[in-house]
């Protein structure tokens, strides 16, 4: 391809990404999560601090267990794999951990997405994460919040969906001062 | 391309994301803008809430004046072009509307490297951020966190930097349980 058409076919993939949350039960091959894991470990953090590891799940009565959890994770009930995000948990750094906590999930989304693998943000209610320490052994200092539910796309659940559009560039972009609309 | 080629395109793409601070100061087309404002209006959000409207600043004086709030938004002085990110500022949503302003940013800088565009994530302390809003106009409830920084990158100023490793996967990654190292 040329320069053009790689720059085309990376915007187009990063406009496509789309919440999955109905999965086929095939496994996700190890050489993909291997994938997935190398993307999340790049991601950048404030101070490169990488305040974040990763508990990889395909126990289904551990994911039924997770998605029982109080919050909104139960797509990972169904799905052949969820990744629980544990963050450092350092008090004084709880925004820029949750901000770096965003840019790590989506990069794993995305890669995820470059193998046709869907993916779903899971989050978890305070309670919900103090159950999610205690079945997986997490120290309780650590903030977790986030679960990703990953698998195969399942084609007769999903399918565009209502309400899933956005809001038109004109409403959210404003040219050099606040209050003055794009001229594009 | 094949499938597995195109796979193999996005991971390393996905992969190799790093933080430029030194801009060539040649202006970003206009096309290119585009692409990252509608990579950037199509970020996924909880609740497709979309808490989110971006301030495109190209006046250098504007820059300048930005790159002095207090915080770490230093290199937007010398960059071509930056992008202040303002979120809704719902008290009630702000963990959330930080992480998804996470998403929001990785999904910008990717689609800035798509074109060949570095970035680089400014960080305003609380008092840096009532600068920016008062400089732009953006009114006191929204919060204003992040601009980023965008330009080509200068061959002579950039390079490979020392610390900009990562940490191994066998310190990141448990297999179902935490604890439990990586079998790969």
């Amino acid at each position: 391809m040329t320069d053009h058409a790689v720059a085309r076919d990376r915007i187009a993939f990063l406009r496509g990404l789309r919440n999955v949350r109905r999965f086929r039960p095939d496994p996700i091959p190890r050489p993909v999560v291997d994938d997935l894991l190398e993307v999340a470990r790049w991601s950048g953090s404030a101070r490169n601090i990488q305040p974040w590891e990763f508990v990889v799940v395909r126990d289904r009565e551990m994911l039924r267990a997770l998605a029982a959890a109080e919050g909104y994770a139960g797509h990972l009930a169904d799905a052949p794999l969820g990744i629980v995000l544990v963050m450092h948990g350092d008090p004084a750094q709880a925004t820029q951990e949750t901000w770096d906590e965003g840019r790590l999930a989506e990069r794993i989304m995305l890669a995820a997405d470059a193998h046709g693998v869907g993916a779903s943000v899971g989050w978890f209610r305070p309670r919900g994460a103090e159950t999610v320490k205690a079945l997986l052994g997490i120290p309780p200092g650590r903030t977790v919040r986030t679960a990703l539910s990953l698998g195969y796309p399942d084609p007769a659940a999903d399918g565009p969906k209502p309400g899933q559009g956005r809001k038109p560039i004109a409403e959210l972009v404003h040219e050099e001062r606040y209050g003055e609309g794009t001229g594009g």
